[in-house]
C-alpha cells in the first residue's frame, strides 16, 4: 500500500444562470455547446429567493451568468445567493458574469455622505465567493480596480462599430459624446472610426443669474451624420437632449450606439418620438417586446460572452475580446 | 508648542432609517427623543437605489434601522448601501438594526447544493461595514453565530406573553408548536407561562404507500385554549393547518402569537376565514391597512428597540431585553 | 526555448491522522486502500504538542482526521497544528475531518456574555488553513453555516436506523425526543421509520413555587417500544431520566440510538444500571474497553467516512451519504 | 473594590511626517498649532529605511503626512513603514495624508496583463494599518473606491480658480482640457468659472495610412485667453503640445492651472520655453529651487490640509473643503 | 429635537482571568486596585470548557489574563473562548495577557513539514478577537512580529538581575548561555551586568565517527561564579548539563536565572540534585508546592504586569517596562 | 448535450523577472530550460514603475524573481506591482522569489515605536497576491512565520562550506560568529564542519564609566584559521572589526563566508584593505564590476534556485535544498 492516491486530473466547466435574462443564458449555452446546470429557483411569498443546483458542481470551474436587470436588486441578490451555493457545493472556481454591471454609475462620491455602490457590489460578490468577474463595457474602466481579483472586461464597441459601418458612410461621420463624462468613450470611437469628435456639455450661463445651466455644443456637426455614443441608455433623457442640440446645430442625421439598453421609464417613448434615425444596443439586458420599436436594433452579445468564457476556461488569450486585453 | 493636541472626548449617537417601514422608524426615534438624520433616498428609473445623509455622521455611533420587508431584496440592498455610506462618511461604529432578519429561514442546507443565505446576509453586512447587528427573535438562535461580531438579540416573547395573559386565563392554556422546528420556542413559552406543551408534526403514514404525510398531534388539547406560537407568520398555511388539527382534536379555542407578521399572499384570507379567535403579532414589519383584519392585534415593538439602542449606546446592560442576555 | 513549461496534471490525495482515535484512522485508511502519511507526533513535557509529516504533501489534497475526544482541547489543538503544518508544507487543499464536532453544543448564546464556541472552532480551523470541513451529525444543522466554506455533513441516521430495524418490529415503535432541543432529529427518525413521535420536556410546575421543573411526557408510549434518539450521549443523565419517564408512562421497552458516544463520567454506570435494553452508538469517538458494557452496541463509522472522502476527492456526488446532500 | 475602573476619556491627536517634503509638514504643523512628533528616520547603507517615533503615540489619532515625491517608491515605502510603526505602537486611528496620491494614473488596465497600481497602493496602506486616507485632487474620483474605508478627498480647484480670477478677466476665458481624459475636470472648471470649454484630442487621421495621430482642437479659442487645466504636470509634454495647438488656433493667451507640480525631467525647460504666460500649481509636492522659474506660481496647500485635519479630528464637517463633500 | 445625541465619553477598564493561575490574577488585580469581573467557568464532563462573565463588559477595555500552564492546551483554549465571549459581549478593545507565551519555542520550521505553532497561536487569538497581546520575555523577540497588531513585550530581566545583584558580587561573575540559541539573552545580561560571557554549545566531534555530539565550553569560567540564563526552564536537562560542564571547567559556583519556571517532569529532581546553588524564576506560571524546593527562589511578576496594564489603559509610556520599549 | 465540459488538465509554469538582477534571472531561466516571459518594464519620469507581461499567464504557476537590490525600495515595489499584474491576469498561483529578503534585519522591535518591517514586507506581498515565498538564508529563521502561507527557505551554507573545504584544511579551522546575533549560524557551521566555535561580542567595560563598549573574544583562535560567518555583508564594519579582533588574538588566517553580498558603501574598501585573505559570497544580489576585488569569490546561486523551482512545480521534495526541509 502507499500513502498517496494519484489520479489523472480533469478540468470541468459548468455554466449556471439566474432567472433575469433566460434568452441570453440559452444563447450563451448554445454557443458554448453546453447545457446550463438544471437549477431550481423560485421566489417565496415574502420575496426571499431560493436556488438549488440539480447536479453536482464539485471541483468544477463554474460560470454564473445573471443580467442585472429589473428588478435589479433581486437580480443581484439571486446571483449572490447562487455564488454562495456554488461555494458551499465545492465549486473549484467561480466566475461571475454580469453583462451589465449593476450600480456601475455610483463609482465615486459626487457629494459627501454618499455610498460608492459600485465598489460595494464588487465586495459583496467577493464575500459571497466570486473568484473572477466578467463584464462588458464598464461605466468607467476604474471599476476593474474595485474587485480584488481578475476582471475580464469585454469590449462591445467593435461589435457596435462594425454594425454602424454597414449603415453610414465613414466619410461624413462625427462621433458625439452626450456629456463630459463620456468623452473617453467617444474618443475611443473617434480613434477607431477615424472620425472627428464633438461634445455636448452643460454649464452655468454666466450672463444669467441663478445658475441656469445651458447645453453647449463643442465641435462641428453642421451637415454631418452624428453617432451619439454612450455605454448605456437609461431613461433616454440625456441622449434625446443631446440629439436635439445636434439637430439645432445643423446635424444631418443622428444615430445612437450604446452597449447597454436599460430603456427605463420614458426611454422608449422619448427615443421613438425623437428625430434620431436609429438606436443600436446589444442584449446585455433583456429587451422585452414592449420595449422594442422600429428604430431600435438589438445586436446579440452571446457570441462575445461565449468566446470569452471559452478563453477563460482554456487559459487562452484572445486579446481582441477584452478592453484592456487579456 | 506641543506635539499632542488633546480634547475632551464626546460620544455621539445618530439614528438613520431606510424607507421600508417609516412608521417604525418614527416611533423608535420618538422613543429615543431624537430625530432621524435627514436622508435623501430614492430609486432610479432602472431600480438602482441611492442614499445620502443630510448631516455629518463623522465619529458618531450610528444605528441604521431597516425592516426587511417587501420588496425584501430591495430593503436589504438599501440597508447595505446605507452602511457603506456611513462607513465612507467616517461613522465610528455602525449598528445594523434588522427587526426581522431577512432570509433567516435559510439557515442551513436542507439538501445538497443549496445556499445558506442567512449566513450570506451576515457576511454581506459585515463586508459593507456593520460592526454589530441588532435583531428580534431570530428564526434560530444559532444565527447569532453567523455574524462575526456582537449580535444583540432582542426578545419579544415577554411582550407577546404579557398580552396573552390579559386575554386568557392561564389555568386552561396549552402551548402548541405548529411543527417540529418550533418546539424550542414553544418550550420557552411553556416554561414562561407554566403551561403544558403540544406539538403538531408531519410524517409518512406507514400504512399508506407512496409517502403520504399526515399531521399528527402529540400531546393533549381536548377542551383547552391553545396558544399556537411561531416566530413568524408568512402565508399562514402551516398555522391554519395546525389550528384545524387542534380543533379536530377537541381544542376549545386557538389563538396565535408570533413576533413577525409577514402575512404574505393568502395569509390574511386564510387567518380571517379560520376558526382562530385572535392573531397577535408585533410591527417588526410594516402591516398595511389591507393586511389588517378584525382578529389581528398588532403590538408596538418600538419601545423594545429604543430601549436596546439606549443600552448599547450607554454601554449598559438590561439583560431582560435580550434573548441570551446582554 | 519557450516561456511556458507544461506538464500533465495529476491529482494526489494524502490522508493524515491525529492521535486521538487511531483505530478509526486505521479503518478509514483501510477502506480507502491507502496508508496514512507517516507522522511524528508527540507531547512535550510541558504539554505542548508537536507534529511532523514523514513524507511530502506538496500539491496534495490532504484529509486530516481527528476525533475531538478527551482530552478534547488537546485533540482539537493537535488537529489545528496539523492543519498549519499541511498549509506550510504546500498542501493544495485541506479537508478537516472531525467525526464529532467539538464544542458543537455551544452553538448560541443562552445567556448574555457567553461565547459561541462552535463558531469559534470553525473560525480557528479556517485560520489555521482548513478549506473544507467534514463532520457527522452536527448537533444543529446551522453549524454548517459557521464555517466559511464547504461543509460535508455526513448522516449516520440511516446506519443506526438500519440496525434498529434488525432488532425491533417497526409496528410497535415510538420515536422519542429526550428534550425540546432534539425534536427535529426525532422528527426525522419518525418520518424515516414511519413511527409516531413523543417528547419529554421540562417546565416549571405552576402549582409549586420556586420554579421547580417537572419532566412532562408529550405523546403516547403505553405498551410501545420506544427509541430514544439523540445526537450524542454525554453523561447519560438526560437519556436515563427520559427513559425512566417513559417506563413510568407504561413503555414496554426503551432502546437508545445516538451517533456520538461520549459516555463521559457516570454515563456507563447510569446506562448499565437503567432499564434501557440496548444502547446503540457509532465509533466517531474512541470507546475504550472500560466504557464498553453488555447492552452497548458500537457500529463502525469508517465506511461512511471513507466513501465520503472518495466522493470529495473524485468530485463525485452520492447524495445519500450527506445530510443536506452533496 | 469594584470590577470596573472608569476614567474621563480624552481625545489626542498627533501629527507625524516622513522626509519627502519637510517644508509642507512644517507649514501644516504650524497651521495646526502643533509640533510634529519628533521622529528618527534614516536610510541604511543598502537603502533600507528606518523610522522611530520619539514620543508615545498610544491611543492617539495619528495623522501621517508624506508627499509621494521622488524618489517616489522610497517615499511610499517610508510612509508604509511609518504606518506599521504607528499601528504597533498602539495608535488608536491612523489617517494617511498623501497630498498627491502615488501611482494614481495607473487606475485601470489599459491593456491586458497590466497591474492596477493605484488599487494596489490603497491595499498596501490598508494592510500596513491605515484607517483613513486623505488626498487632494485624485487623478480620477473613482480612486476613492479603491480604499476600503473613508477617503477624505480635498479639492484644490477653488484655490487655483480664485487665483486665476485675480489674473485674468472672466469674460474672455475659455477652459481647455489637454486631452479626452481630463474633460471632467475642465467641465468642473467651466461650470465654476462660467466659461466655455474646448478640448484637444488625438486621433488617427483617416486620410493618412499607418495610424498617424493628429491633435485636433474641438471648440473655439480664437482670440480667447485659455486656461489649460490638468490635475498634474509631469514632463509637461502634453500641456505644451496642447498650448501650441491653442496658439495655432488663434488663442490670445494660455495659462496653465494644475494641482500637482511633478515637473519631471524636461518639464521646466519645456514650460519656460513655451509661449504659455503663467503656470500655476500648488505645493502638494516639493518644488526645489532648480524647478522654479519666472512664470511659475506656487500656491500653498498647507492651509487646506490643516483645516481638513482639524475637521477630521473634531468630527466636524466643512463640505467646502472636500471634493465629494464630507 | 435634534438628530444627534451627545454624551461625555468615559473610558472603562475591566480585568478578567482564566483558571490557570488564580494567585497571579489575584495579585495583579490587587496591584491594579480592581476586582476581576466575576466569571463562571467550568469544564463539562467531556472536557469542553465554558465561561460566562457575571457583569457587563460593553464598551470596556478588557484585559484577559491566562497563564499558558499545564494542561496547556486547555489553558489556551479557555483564553480563546474568553476572548470570543468578550467580543460578542461588545467589549471595545481586548488585550490578551499571556505571561508565558505558549508554543513560543515552535517559532520556526527546524525541518520540513513542521508547523510554526507560535505563529498559529498569534493568529488564533487574532481570529478570536484579540486586539493586543501582552507577554513577558518571549522566547525570541521575532514573535512580536507574528501578531497582526500591537504587542506589549514586558521585560523581566531587570527584576531577575536586581535580585542576582543582592546575592553575588558582580566582580567575579560570568554570564553563561546554555546553548547557541540563548546567546542573545546572555549577551543582554552580560551588557547589563558588565560581566563576561561564556557559551556551552554542542557539535559533532570530528575525531569520532557516527556523529557523536560533545558539549563544548566557549569562554573562561575557571574560579568564577556563573549565572546560567535562559528564558525558561522546562525539564531542566539542558540547564543541568550546562551546569555540570561549568563545574567540570572549574566554575566556583553556578546559579540559574530564568523568567519562566515550567519545571516539567524531572526538572525539580534534576535541579535539586545538581550542584547549582540557586535557581531563580518568576511566577509567570503557577509553581505548586510540590515544585518548590529549597534552592528555588520565586519572584513575583504581578507588579510588572499591573504597571503595564495601567500604562496601556492610560495611554502612557514607561519604556523601562518594555523590552523594545513602549 | 451535457451540462459539463471536461478537459484534460495541464499544469503550466511561467517564470518572470524584475529588472534588479538580470544576470541571475538569465541563469535561473537557463537552468530551468525556459525563457522568462517577455516583460515590458520601465520607470516613468516621476519614478513610478510600469510592468506588462507580453504573453498570457492565465492559469499558470507563476514564479516571479526579483533581487531586493539597490535601489531596494524600487526593487521591492516593482516586484509587488508584478505580483498584482499576475493576479489580475489570472495566474493560478504566484511564488515570489526574493533571494535576499529585503528588510529582513528589521524582524523585531529593538526599542519602542519601531516598525517590524520584515513582517510588513510579508504582508505587503500577501496583499498583492503572493501565494508562496521562496528565499535563501533568511536573517532569522522566524521570518518564515511572518508570511501567512508556505515559505520555501533555501539553504546556501552547504554551497559555501563545500567551497571553503577546497581552500582550507579542516583540522585547523575555527568558526567565528562576529556578534551575539549570529551564533546560531556559526553553530550550524561548527556542527557541519566539525570545527570549534568562537564568538566576538560587545559589552560595557564595568571598569570604565560612561558605558564604553569593548569587543571581547570568547573562545580560542590562537594559531587557527578562522572562518567568519554571517548571513550578509553590508558595510563590512562588523566583519572587519571582528577580523581585527581575531588577528589581535593570534589568529593565523581569517576568511569570510556569507550568503548575501550587499557590499554597501565602504564595504569593498574595508574588506580589500583588511588582512582577511578571502571573502566568499553568492550572487543572490548583483555584484557589479566596481564591487569586485581580488580577494572576493562569488559563487553562483542560480542552480539552487532553479532546482527548488522545479521541486515546487513538480510537487516534489528534495529536503537537502531547504533549510528546514521541504
Amino acid at each position: 500500500m502507499t500513502s498517496v492516491i494519484s489520479d489523472t486530473s480533469e478540468r470541468r466547466m459548468v455554466f449556471v444562470s439566474g432567472r433575469a435574462h433566460p434568452e441570453l443564458a440559452d444563447q450563451v449555452a448554445q454557443e458554448l455547446g453546453i447545457e446550463a446546470v438544471p437549477t431550481t429557483a423560485y421566489t417565496f411569498a415574502n420575496g426571499e429567493l431560493y436556488v438549488r443546483f440539480g447536479e453536482s458542481v464539485r471541483g468544477a470551474n463554474a460560470f454564473v451568468l445573471q443580467s442585472h436587470a429589473a428588478p435589479i436588486n433581486e437580480s443581484i441578490m439571486e446571483q449572490l445567493i447562487m455564488v454562495d451555493a456554488l461555494k458551499r457545493a465545492s465549486a473549484k472556481n467561480i466566475t461571475v458574469i454580469m453583462p451589465c454591471y449593476g450600480y456601475a454609475r455610483q463609482d465615486k462620491k459626487h457629494k459627501g455622505r454618499e455610498p460608492i455602490s459600485a465598489r460595494l457590489m464588487a465586495d459583496l460578490f467577493k464575500t459571497a465567493g466570486a473568484d473572477r468577474i466578467m463584464s462588458i463595457d464598464l461605466h468607467t474602466a476604474q471599476i476593474q480596480g474595485f474587485f480584488d481579483g481578475p476582471v475580464d472586461h469585454l469590449w462591445a464597441m467593435p461589435l457596435l462599430a462594425q454594425y454602424v459601418r454597414t449603415r453610414v458612410a465613414p466619410g461624413n461621420l462625427t462621433i458625439v459624446s452626450p456629456d463630459a463624462g463620456r468623452v473617453r468613450l467617444a474618443d475611443q470611437w473617434s480613434d477607431h472610426m477615424g472620425a472627428p469628435l464633438a461634445i455636448i456639455h452643460k454649464r452655468r450661463d454666466p450672463s444669467i443669474p441663478n445658475q441656469v445651466k445651458v447645453h453647449e455644443l463643442v465641435g462641428e456637426v453642421e451637415g454631418r451624420t452624428c453617432v451619439l455614443v454612450d455605454d448605456m441608455i437609461d431613461t433616454g433623457g440625456t441622449i434625446v437632449q443631446a440629439a436635439n442640440a445636434l439637430f439645432e446645430n445643423g446635424a444631418k442625421d443622428v444615430i445612437v450606439a450604446s452597449t447597454h439598453g436599460l430603456l427605463s421609464g420614458p426611454a422608449v417613448e422619448r427615443l421613438r418620438d425623437s428625430a434620431i434615425s436609429e438606436v443600436i444596443v446589444t442584449d446585455t439586458l433583456p429587451i422585452s417586446d414592449e420595449k422594442r420599436f422600429d428604430k431600435l436594433t438589438v445586436l446579440s452579445i452571446a457570441p462575445l460572452i461565449a468566446r470569452a468564457v471559452r478563453e477563460v476556461f482554456d487559459d487562452g488569450s484572445v486579446t481582441s475580446l477584452f478592453n484592456g486585453g487579456v
